[in-house]
């Protein structure tokens, strides 16, 4: 565990103050590689420049991740934090059916943290890129009397008649998702229950286990970059589209709402990872309920016509989970044992 | 005083937990309107869609305020805030040369705002957006465990050889400013002054009497939209470009830094309101140091060419403050008595 611990002052260890907020700026970004063509210029002026891309369109969406609310950095090491920054900026843009392109940070940070550990976070903000082909091109760093706030803004571009959104849903419509979820919950889970036991007795190192996978999905999680070309392989844009960040029983709401429709999941449907069942009923909760109310699995929820349903069927990465009915259907999840329950009680009661 | 307070608590107002963020985030972008016809989608989906414009290029900037840092409540109206924060994101594409045209914001709110708050808050956002013709399209909305923190990330566009950054500027070039400096700085000094006089005695109103204006540059500051016909009029663009958000001293610094060069300004030149001389004197603070290390006062520092002078010697929203001189010259203050000061000795020791 002491390795995924902030270190509190130490050797060798530079308090902010002493370098100052432009050299700091200056330290995080000297390695900037730039790989959008359309990114003309990046950090160091008062604002990024982006070229159009001709025929298409972009897209844009901003997010902020709190200390104490979205993360607790005394588990949660700061270089996956960085990480999962971006890639939660990034899943929107995908959610849009996008291509991610360019990235802004804000980092608002209190005098607790240190210029490594600011170093470090944005190692994972650099790693990110990397592995998304997207370009950090500014920010803001500024000082905090809280904790940490992060805010990401990801912008992405598509030809317009690519881009999907929320309303597209219409009723007979089959609702799939990529992927498997609640693993990203279990995960915190998991990192909680080290962090009460490191507390008790520090002398105890964290056992992750046979739950490695947990973790992973928790402290890096991956945004669904791949799944536009899925629907070009299969032949089909989704008729609407959503990522699974505050879970799967908020965002099928959230659909439903936006395309004025109901819908209809059938427990059994819902792809849950065996590692999420065993740790789980270890923990005594619903695997069900990890699904709905987790959140960060950052998956993708779409529509696709019924009439399409063979070509994507046994499809790895797609798993049908019901489909789409009237709006004064309401939102029903039937359960395993058949009986018909209104999600959002689904989603508290248990 | 008591206006600009924040109500603690009290008869209709409620807390933010009783709708829930859903609600509220739909409470406060359902009058929004939109004016750029770039602007292809807004608030509600996973991130907004923009559609570029033929022959132009974009630019994008994010900015961070915490309370506390950036501001504070007690003293400071939350319409205020709200169209400060624009304003802000804003000035960023104004010092590109660039037409200012969405914005998306990201609120990070603790229990003790009310939902009132928020709506107070963005009623000063919209009031913005209505003024500089911007769209607000997109935002994320969050509970912090600290006060409020706001992030605003401002878009705008232009031809790209119209576009100006902080690199242009060359040995001999013209250092100009548009409006007057300190105003901002001063305007802070007066709410901290009614602030503790409040505290002493809340049956005292406060009097900002003659000081209208510096309070108006403090919670109500404007982004010089104007300045780019002001350029296109005396038939140049600039060579570079800044606004100045920190401070008249920190700001040049920055960009003789980007673009390699030292300068020389002169204090004489240097202009500052009759009104922040008064208060200056009294609260015992140098007026020049007002516009060196004061902020906030969202005016552009602008290069041009000497040769050019004529054109806008006398223009009464363009002030010459110097010239642009080698890098190994370094940033000097000629002083009102003809000394030569190293601009950051003179901005910190007065």
């Amino acid at each position: 565990m002491s390795s995924l611990l902030k270190k509190e002052g130490g050797d060798g260890l530079t308090p902010i103050g002493q370098i100052g907020v432009a050299a700091l700026i200056e330290r995080i970004t000297t390695n900037v590689v730039h790989r959008q063509t359309s990114t003309r210029q990046g950090v160091g002026d008062d604002a990024a420049r982006i070229q159009s891309i001709p025929g298409e369109e972009w897209v844009v969406s901003t997010d902020l991740m709190v200390e104490g609310v979205h993360f607790d950095t005394t588990y949660f090491p700061l270089r996956h934090l960085g990480y999962k920054l971006v890639v939660a900026g990034i899943s929107d843009v995908v959610a849009m059916n996008a291509v991610p392109r360019q990235i802004l940070l804000g980092l608002a940070i209190s005098a607790k943290y240190t210029v490594e550990a600011v170093e470090e976070l944005y190692k994972g903000v650099h790693a990110a890129c990397a592995d998304y082909g997207v370009d950090l091109v500014g920010g803001d760093v500024t000082s905090s009397t809280g904790g940490l706030t992060l805010s990401v803004t990801a912008i992405g571009s598509a030809p317009a008649d690519r881009l999907v959104g929320r309303t597209g849903a219409r009723k007979g419509e089959l609702i799939c998702v990529s992927g498997d979820l609640g693993a990203a919950f279990m995960g915190l889970n998991l990192l909680e229950r080290e962090k009460r036991i490191y507390r008790e007795d520090p002398g105890i190192q964290p056992d992750f286990g046979a739950y490695e996978y947990l973790l992973q999905r928790q402290i890096r999680p991956a945004a669904r970059t791949d799944m536009s070309s899925i629907f070009d392989t299969i032949g089909c844009i989704p008729t609407s589209l959503i990522d699974l960040s505050s879970g799967l029983g908020h965002d099928i709401a959230a659909l439903c709402r936006a395309s004025g429709v109901g819908c209809r999941l059938y427990e059994d449907r819902i792809p849950i990872d065996p590692q999420v069942r065993e740790l789980a009923t270890q923990f005594q909760i619903d695997p069900t309920l990890c699904a709905l109310s987790g959140g960060e699995d950052y998956e993708l929820l779409f529509t696709l016509p019924s009439s399409l349903s063979d070509k994507f069927e046994g499809h790895p990465d797609i798993c049908m989970l019901g489909y789409i009915t009237d709006a004064e259907d309401g939102q029903i999840l039937v359960s395993h044992s058949g009986q018909e329950h209104e999600l959002h009680r689904r989603m508290y009661t248990h």
